[in-house]
């Protein structure tokens, strides 16, 4: 289990990467983190510019979402990422973006069919597009946790994306591999009928990337 | 208030900024900023390398345009600055990009209706095209002046596009999620038919993000 | 021939290769080199961020892939590059990537005609679109084989890119190439109907290209 | 006028220039220069990496295209480039690249009308597109002549574009600016239909662009 030092520059990372990975522009977007041992999250503060950004200005709060530590306001999705904290133990790590294919598709309330290996090996189902929620209160949790499947990934329709795992770095995986799988699978549809592949199919992918793959602590 | 230098060192930043956001290509675009206390308006050279501007290159002209301070021609744009800046009290900084999905919308003279949350978020409103105008004195400041609504962003049809702010950064802003929000928006129009948010939507996202995000000065 | 630290040295660069020309996000593709000589193929380990991987991570294996040097865990897709080096005995390094126009292309079971000149230096034929096959033994290398034509470059349907050459950095410029070629393919094929070269035309190119393209050593 | 190192410079970096805007990938395009004075044209050497080019590595040879200087074999498209500057005193510099938009035209055998004001003020005219020709003896120079317009640049058919300028410098600038405006062009045509502008506003651009734009010197 990680130190709360290290957690911290985990989730700084985290958020370095959604930016340099161009999932992210100016300031929207977050990423963050739980120890919940210690029974605190550890999230991107708001409106700051993410190249400037350093370990210490990440914001800590418990998961009632109450100031521990930092100088700055956190980021304004953190309801959204206290509620999945709070009704999800496995999940370690929360990123929220509006990258561009992805929400490509949340824009039409498209879900994302396993139309790729790829989409097999990270996803192992369709990434689903929740219906339009508005900001108040736990409206935007309340249907992630209704919509969510499988995969460590969802969509928001007219919104953006959501993805969590086992770590923020974990979540930085999918977020990544959303848009991109997103970006191809867009394409694809642009000069024809691309088809999903079939479940026996889709199982065999994500049986293989999650027994074999990776070292052997999977991140 | 910002000092002369500080300012000035803003607007460097601010044309920094479009060219790195690759909303700019060459010499493309300009990025300036008023002090109006002091009167005077900093703006980008015409026709320099981005990558090679220092802050000192930067030209200083008064609310007419004559040249104060800097070895270098101002932009040729210079005048559609002046003309927002005399006719706008709470502008305080202004940007002239070509930034390709959003001057894709401009070239069919499209608006960009609030098909996403992120857009109400930063615009509150659709970003209106004005009409094509040609470059002959202050056409093209009238017909900004004119077309311009509650979002700090227009499209110029078959040309580009302007944004502004309270400071230079805040219109860096502005044209940053501007070309953003339109690739989403451009993609989604290309394999479906999205549609707007209902203004009682739109309000609730312009809202909080206008009342609680970022940190006590927004930028 | 290189040593057995310039291999490994290549194929190091190779997978930096592919990661900084955008073909591979996070932690998917992987480049390999042989050494016929010593009998050794040196690969990606499985798993790992490309921006952090040093030449002492590459994994070594022997032609059956047991593993002789290295901490790590070869990538999954080893098997692969060993059979395509077990059939071929020309070939000296194999890519694998899921790069994203190529892999559009893929989605649709689409195979790439020699639309450009371009394609007619690199390829000298049509990249073909092999079906889908899924992941067990050695069904992915076998179905490479036998749908593998004159192009160093098979595309895999519903799933990705193998590319290869008589050195790892030959493969890299197989996959690059394939990539750049593959996207204005695409666009040409979003507004019209782009018309293969004649075989006597494509020939003119692949000739001009093999005989007196490059300095001493092709590569 | 610059002396020889100094061009020798700038060719170099205009060959990085066009590697670092994207228009090139591996080893493909060129850029050359020419000292009319001292009888000598300088260009990139064949098939090598962009990013390892030194100065010293361009290659130099006289108007018939032998040898001056240089350990590297030059450019497989010299014939092309030394064809330009034999029958067109006034160009300084060309650029041959495969870039993704501009060629994506080409593929379609599309002109690309004066659809937006930065077509006027650079081009001054539509980009016209040659019909296909083959690489034998100056087909390629004798086809560019035949097809070239007003504007520094042309598109050749299933091929790539060609731009050129009275320096090197001049040349990458068009080869930018035409990518960049084959983007948003291509992009509005994917939905809808964009018109060109009329002859007398496409006037009033290109007037003002090459009468006050820039500083003393255009570049």
């Amino acid at each position: 289990m990680p130190t709360f030092e290290q957690l911290r520059r985990e989730v700084w990372e985290t958020n370095l990467g959604i930016f340099r990975a161009g999932l992210v522009t100016m300031h929207a977007g977050n990423a963050s983190g739980i120890d919940r041992k210690r029974g605190l999250v550890i999230i991107k503060p708001s409106g700051m510019d993410y190249d400037k950004l350093r370990p210490a200005d990440m914001v800590v709060v418990d998961l009632e979402g109450r100031k521990l530590k930092g100088k700055w306001k956190p980021s304004v999705d953190l309801p959204h990422h206290l509620y999945l904290y709070q009704h999800r133990a496995e999940i370690g790590g929360v990123i929220h973006t509006h990258s561009n294919y992805a929400t490509a598709f949340a824009l039409l309330g498209r879900s994302i069919p396993v139309y790729l290996t790829a989409i097999a090996d990270e996803f192992g189902a369709e990434v689903p597009c929740a219906p339009y929620v508005d900001n108040i209160g736990d409206h935007i949790g309340e249907t992630i946790l209704q919509h969510m499947g499988k995969a460590p990934a969802i969509l928001l329709a007219q919104h953006g994306v959501f993805t969590w795992g086992a770590t923020p770095r974990a979540a930085l995986k999918s977020a990544v591999m959303l848009e991109d799988i997103a970006k191809t699978s867009f394409l694809a549809l642009l000069v024809g009928a691309p088809k999903p592949l079939p479940p026996e199919e889709v199982q065999k992918w994500y049986n293989r990337y999650h027994s074999t793959y990776g070292q052997e602590k999977k991140s």
